[in-house]
């Protein structure tokens, strides 16, 4: 499975920079599906993200169960990647953390988390809210199970970040590079949104034409995402891991 | 007392966690209970807990007084350990700190601190506000006796955490693991619960039957509660010292 | 031109001085006019600024094209640069960047941006409020023509900052040393007139007369200017490039 | 003047100190009054603090001139030192800055910044708020002769903190180790109030008698206030300049 080696090489780095970007820290987790297999997922086993290595990944099937005999401890929420790539073919990554500058959003509701900034437009008009209550009652809050998984997944429906209340979020991408983009833009745009709301008055959110118009233009690999993949990088210290897409080092 | 150096490491770890995790400065302290004395306690001598050694930790009865010979200058405010686990025989750890973003909860009680996010729940639906007016008129805010420390444990009462009025907070827990964790991360259930309320709109805090959950499924060395422990001990230059409960390194 | 080095190295410090000081983090960017060439400025490649050295520095016609030839990708929105440089014979340097704490004042309107602390007064009485969509619809928000950048400029007119609605701003200043002082007070400008709104109460703005004497007594070379250019440029790591203008090291 | 050796090396670790926390940036200064000539005191030349060492301390008479011949650069502002020691014959130490927090006390009058942290107790039951433009109409806000600084001075009058609009502060006590104290729980107790605020309802503040209760008690090198100093010192890498009054090293 050597050719599958960049794709985990920039796995690793996804744990990274989140890590160092301050939306994942104990817990959060990034995964992203199999290339040649979409019945299947990479996700760390359990630990910090800042301490992931290339071996310490692990090949899940959408239901959650590893793929090979793994007697290390897994991610409890490993289920949430699962259930989004089992319902969304689309998705190639996927995030879950509890970035903090979002909780507020998911437990007041007020206020709606939308774009504000530019940098923003990848959340999409809409951010839905998951209760786990809702359908599960009293829980602990976390999501162990593919059937929970699977109802935030239709919570998430088709768009791209679910808040869930009291605990987090989970956002769907097509890339591992725009997952981790978004994942790092969330916190500031809701930032942006609280402080705006605290200035008072009219808030003037992104359209939807402006949203549509960012998403046209925007690709994996072109100089101005990659920029940010790359300078993030190195402030995470795995600027020396960066490989682009064609295997030549940057 | 050999067998006691596994506790007394933790205790070194916990200081630096703290430190580094800025819920102590040069001030604020950290303490576990004799695990074969109940009416003994341990907790360093004065000194800011981030420059806390093995050797700086000094045996305590409850009312406040070193066990041994003493002549390093001690915390004034020992005594609230020693009046918490005097109230609280399953009380096996304490932390007392000045937490900046608990603070505000303690000066006005409109908004109550309770959790509205996961990681919130060990506090326990309510926290009591201590306010040392009450019994003792005009002070310098501290707890500098044990009768002042019998009363603030009386209002600590069963909870977990009691906010201590233009001071800071006491929180009390089953383990050192846990009180750490508490300790960690009940600022950022204070800043969430901040932000959701500049939000606007109804808050949605965790029920009781999520807290319920949650503790039930607590254990203090969980594969989950483990990593948090072990992250931040890395995070606070005392990854090298984290030994498993079994004496196996990690 | 290696008479065009001192001025070229300042462009470094300035790049890497924003990036230390968080006004510019991937994205945004700093220009400065050519000395001998009205009609051209200097702008790094497409690189993120702690990244910049100078060899990465191209030089641009007004219209936003390199002079020579040029392989390597350059900054989308260099535009911005020339229209600006362009419509104001008196600018010497512009910034444009994405600093977070003044995004909220381009969202909402209702509290205008404007002086309220010393350091502040060099963003002028006024700080207009460009939306991009009111001549050009509905865009990624991106300045990527010089069409889009004339219309930016006349909305800067006579100012020396325009907020960029949902994207940033931009700053246009007589020298470098005096933008990137403009760029480093701005969000904390916006710090404190956010946080005295939430206090409550009257606001007190800097007076016309104020401002204008701060505008009188400044130079870009005066003892009190120059301290803060050499200390962030320590801090930033660069203290070993700063040169006084009359060639001396400091 | 070997005698002075200790202070002004104090004098040193202050100015380190009052850097690291971030109360000082590349503008603010700490002075101390001369021991044996309390018509005197002891000032940084022009420098960013945390660049001071023992060579770059001047010694001023209270209007602000050099005792020596003097070549270098000195603080505009140095004039609101002599002032204060002028007015106050018992105060031993001053500190002018900028800290961002307090800034907007300045502006907005409609909260008054009094203590509601025990560690705040310091500033004392009322902060004065000192306009130059009342007495000196529009200026550059610097206080840059006596005749200004007497004004601000007598603003100042008996209180332990005067706020300076749209600029800063200046802060007065006994001694060096106290005036670094209180200029560091200034903007934490700022803090404090603001978001107290924000969760609404009545503010308890300290009362008069927790106040007097906490002076009385104060001491500036008792156990737990040498705590704190070292804590600092340590923390902005001069732990080992810090020497007790008694001349040991800790």
């Amino acid at each position: 499975m050597a050719h599958l080696d960049p794709l985990l090489n920039d796995l690793v780095i996804a744990n990274r920079i989140l890590a160092h970007e301050e939306v994942v820290d104990a817990y959060g987790h990034v995964s992203v599906r199999h290339p040649d297999r979409p019945d299947r997922f990479f996700l760390a086993r359990s630990l910090a993200p800042e301490l992931v290595t290339h071996d310490d990944i692990v090949e899940f099937t959408l239901d959650g169960q590893p793929v090979g005999q793994e007697s290390r401890a897994l991610y409890l929420e490993r289920f949430i990647h699962g259930g989004i790539f089992e319902a969304r073919p689309n998705v190639m990554a996927v995030v879950h953390a509890h970035a903090e500058d979002i909780l507020p959003f998911g437990i007041v509701s007020a206020t709606p988390l939308r774009p504000v900034i530019h940098s923003g437009s990848f959340l999409g008009a809409h951010v839905p809210i998951w209760d786990i209550a809702d359908k599960f009652g009293d829980t602990n809050l976390l999501v162990t199970n593919i059937e929970q998984a699977r109802d935030l997944a239709k919570c998430l429906a088709g768009w791209n970040v679910v808040l869930m209340r009291g605990h987090g979020f989970a956002a769907a991408a097509r890339s591992l590079i725009e997952v981790v983009r978004m994942a790092v833009f969330l916190p500031r745009n809701a930032r942006a949104l609280l402080k705006a709301h605290q200035l008072g008055g009219q808030i003037k959110y992104l359209s939807q034409g402006e949203i549509d118009a960012r998403n046209r233009g925007y690709g994996p690999y072109s100089t101005e995402t990659w920029r940010a993949w790359e300078y993030w990088a190195n402030k995470a210290g795995v600027g020396n891991l960066v490989t682009r897409p064609d295997g030549t080092k940057t």
